[in-house]
């Protein structure tokens, strides 16, 4: 790691454990951070010279490339407020990186800037609820008819993040018969309805996880994200970088959840715990100290061939991606296990265990992570 | 398994799935079910000749023994209402086997009666906070001074399941240098204060799991459990049958959460999913199926040597609580798995999974366990 | 388990320490005991009155049933000669327990009665190599023709164990489009051809794993085992059980392992090691000892079923064959770690790990048999 | 990857797979190639410019660093016979690494030089059998007296890998109550006897692994590498990338592991397997490509601050080894799983498992890094 982001990956981890780690105390409850607290420590973070690390120098972020996001993402990780504060949150952080490449200069002026700033949020509303499905455009159902009026948006998406709330939705729709547009929406428009908030066991992520309904929502030409009929290669520009800083945020809770447990192993032996529970103490200790290495070694593997375009990085985005969010949930198990009946208690563990859940799920589960790179590996031996 | 209790598990199947589960939407929320809804499920079950399967005849129960209850508790444990409609739930269902084994006739006639009916509730309040301890008497910070006034038991107790709300507690106090004894105690003793509900990630046990503090709590000389200074004893008499009753219990929430997720799983079928990630369903499928299994057999198995009164009942319940805790958790964990964004809904998957994570933890952690079941193994070999 | 039972099971453990373990010195080299050793031990075992403890009493042996077999088996598989010693060995045991079920008093007369009193050995001639296969009819290739010299037997089998040095060949044989026929065929037909032994990672059995030609092998309507094209029927009857004295001898031979790593790690501690190393140490004996536990609970549940003629038993050996032959392998790896560099000494550690290898792979590979598992379950849900 | 390490590696690759593997059949039996072969795949190698590719220019080397190593010791595995032909084979690639770095000009021009161009082979002589030890000075047992006929070297060493056939052992002795010295130590000297050479599981290593028995073996005082007593610190200067560079050449030949396993699995799909198992297959092909993935993103970032001589390079050193070591261990079997019955051939696979599986013990034992691992960590945090 260059001296520079080792310098910046401290001056980071000192922000979150400063001043983020003793407000975490003022978001328990549903959805995450009231936006009053999410706004004072994203002005606290500007004040520190961290928002936005991965927002290019004119949207007023620091322009890291993945490898720098990589050290700073992690720190901020550390806490589940650290990401809203730094604004490199998902999904705010993975819109603004793909308006960053594709949308126009008025787009961005419009819906760019006030996001880098922090003064909104947005969602990205792809998936649907089944049948409806992932890459598949001919399986999308949500469909965006060109009319008289404008562009016309039908039908449901299902677990969208950050919807209630959002004031931006880029909403993905299917324009022909086997290609699919991105739109720029706002969230006041008449024609979309978030229908219900999902409960689910992950609670810290603004606005939750919603159905949202598109019942004749209306959009003009001007709100097109790219070009017509090319949603999914934008999706997969978006992913695999999406699924990339998932990893370092996760794997920055994982290594907190571990702190904490070794503080608390720490303090036991004082009292003298019995020598040989300590060494299987040890022994889990030893196992999180290695898919945290792993997973970060993976991690800037993964970050140095997305800086350098390489081709190889989707299937190093798949690996890093199952890897991460498996070793992160052994990771915070095994604190929780350190730690006893203390482990167990909602606040802090108990609620990383349930938060860290679903990313072996969402972003592509790692069942399809995993066909996807048995079949790229037996193809390209094949070759 | 006999004709007879493959025909009592068939019909608890029958009352959970046609009466209790229905009901499982009242009673989300924190800490189980209301009392009014405990009840009506206890009538029900009454009324189908289910109820109290492991109290005595002459106490209105089943009289099974463990055989037996391994079969009915797996039912009843399907649903998180089951154990109370049933009154087989913890801390009740352990309390009840240890005073039919140690109560006076008079002490049955005052507690045991009631709490066998569904009348009260009651706790076992025996763990303190760290570093006080589990198995040793001089750890135990918690006292009883006999005094002209009666016993009087000054301490604190943590992680008491069920005391908010019990009618009885049963208390561990330390009695003399290297001995203990179990009081059993009027939750409206004015020497006791509920003083916290701990926030855990487990919700569905009546009253949670409390703090709870003694201060000049005085009790007569009839209030004792067995004899003084034999509490440790009773505990361990207590601890291997209540250990394995959580087995039955758990093992059953996670063939619930097996058949959710198949359930599912075949739905999606329908649609056509890629036969692929179908072959890696039915690797998780297949493992849960042997987790449960295994699960099975050892709780068979040690549930046979305890009927026996076998002193090898006691490694045989540590082997099979380590096992049973991890493979319910995987199976439940999979079964989230299987069910893609669906399984990560509180309700009803990614409650199970949090209702059982703590089983890994409490009634010895299984760190604890492996501790003893190798020091066991070594020891045995050498001799 | 009875005291009958428990009985056996120690005479035979002292069978196998006293008589057998002493020789394992002799038996070093490829494809397992000499003939002379074999013989000698089976004479000690019949001196024993252990000797072929599956077999009938009226063929010499002691009559166990499938759960008596699953005490005796582990005791004798603690040894790789054990199985030998008692004439228990695959593939002679599921030769012998097929043709009590279904030869005729005549073939019984020549074949099974000199096999069960270890005159002769035999083997099971069903495999075939790829793409010839398993329980499909119709991709069996070698056929059985029926012509005017008697039934003409020609094609390939691979893998056949014990092929060498057999007395008796049960070959199965294509007989019509659907099905298939067993054949008691004498291995000096000069029809037959043991064209190679494979060179595989196990040497334990007496003539290995060879691939046989049949070239016009020519046997007579006498030499058919039960009814014409009803092979794979039989097929089925001889597997489940067949695979599950599979799971018997493993666990013992696995149970060998952990203690001969105790019996070296308690005499390290004795020159003091760390103790948290201690810890993990433990770890791996705890988990050990769960996995053997397991093991013979899944066992000892699966061959009730099997004695009580239950259908479930097909499922149960599935589940039993992959759990054990897992367990069986994980037990044996860690023993090695146990051991640390003595562990990788050839002698017995290191070729016990080589020996249970395979078990994962034959008798159907624990993939096919998580398939198998994971589709009854589902269709089982269904109906 | 620099370009330039991407071209070494493929040159490398396609030496190991056009030139070395076609020999794989002619070094079968007993401790790795015969001399003979061994020279003339040197001699190849030299041809094609990848001979000793750690060793410095001067000495006829590649003089890469630890980076460049790990692309080009990958491809080297591949074929247990590549590091023998690119003279960068254990023990003599570490004993080459740490002369260069402190023996004197005389000591490498007589020992170094004809090493470095394989005319003679070498081993390590630090181990002994219990309870002498590891790191521990007072614990080594062997001596070395300072006489007037020179130092006199006293004791036993065990599993000294590569000491048949060896001109050079390196042999560490004790040399005070406190310190250990390092001897450069002609193999004929009459005070040597190689009393055994062990029977291990594995068989590759050229001379295999032996018992070293010293009996007043005399060297001079030019024999003595580096300072006196400071042997220790030297075996730390040798360890840490020793370590590593086993984790490169394991990794190399589980990769080939899962090469040859999808080759084989491709076949079989020609003929059409259960779609379903196709699944299963999948999986463990993408098990092994994300284990094998992070195994080469930990080389590296080891290798980077090997490298850069960072002090947490040791640490790194020991994640890597304990991950890759285990990593590689399930890549090969799960590769023997997926090629079915051919799998326990003992060429390649059968072999490829026996080979590896000593890796999680030597060089430290897994279980004492991990010990080493935690104790680091929460040291590190309590500073």
């Amino acid at each position: 790691m260059s001296t520079e982001f080792a310098e910046l990956a401290q001056r980071t981890r000192d922000f979150i454990d400063g001043v983020v780690i003793p407000r975490e105390a003022d978001a328990r409850g549903e959805h995450g951070a009231p936006d009053q607290l999410r706004l004072e420590l994203q002005q606290a973070a500007k004040d520190a010279g961290l928002f936005a690390p991965h927002v290019g120098l004119e949207f007023g972020g620091l322009g890291l490339d993945m490898r720098g996001q990589a050290v700073v993402f992690e720190q901020a990780g550390r806490s589940l407020l650290g990401p809203l504060a730094l604004n490199c949150a998902a999904p705010d952080e993975g819109n603004m990186a793909m308006m960053e490449k594709i949308a126009t200069p008025a787009q961005q002026a419009q819906f760019l800037a006030p996001l880098a700033a922090g003064e909104i949020r947005s969602c990205f509303a792809m998936t649907e609820p089944a049948p409806g499905a992932g890459s598949d455009p001919t399986a999308l159902r949500t469909t965006a008819t060109n009319t008289a009026e404008g562009w016309r948006i039908d039908g449901e998406k299902w677990f969208i993040t950050g919807a209630l709330g959002a004031s931006l939705m880029i909403v993905m729709a299917r324009t022909s018969p086997r290609g699919a547009t991105m739109f720029l929406v706002d969230a006041d428009n008449p024609g979309i309805e978030v229908a219900e908030v999902i409960d689910t066991i992950d609670k810290a992520s603004p606005g939750g996880h919603s159905r949202i309904v598109f019942d004749n929502c209306l959009v003009g030409e001007e709100r097109i994200l790219g070009a017509v009929d090319k949603g999914f290669e934008y999706a997969q520009v978006r992913l695999a970088p999406a699924r990339l800083t998932h990893c370092m945020r996760w794997t920055g809770l994982a290594s907190r959840a571990l702190e904490i447990a070794i503080e608390r192993v720490s303090r036991r032996e004082l009292f003298g715990s019995p020598m040989a529970e300590l060494g299987m103490a040890q022994k889990l200790v030893a196992d999180c100290v290695i898919d945290l290495e792993a997973s970060r070694a993976l991690i800037d593997r993964t970050a140095a061939q997305l800086d350098g375009g390489l081709p190889s990085a989707r299937l190093a985005s798949s690996v890093a991606k199952v890897f991460c969010s498996e070793a992160a949930f052994r990771v915070i198990d095994s604190s929780i296990q350190l730690c006893g009946s203390d482990g167990i208690v909602t606040a802090p563990l108990g609620q990383f265990l349930a938060e860290v859940r679903p990313f072996r799920i969402y972003d592509g589960s790692n069942e399809t992570h995993r066909w996807s790179i048995a079949r790229h590996t037996v193809r390209a031996q094949k070759s």
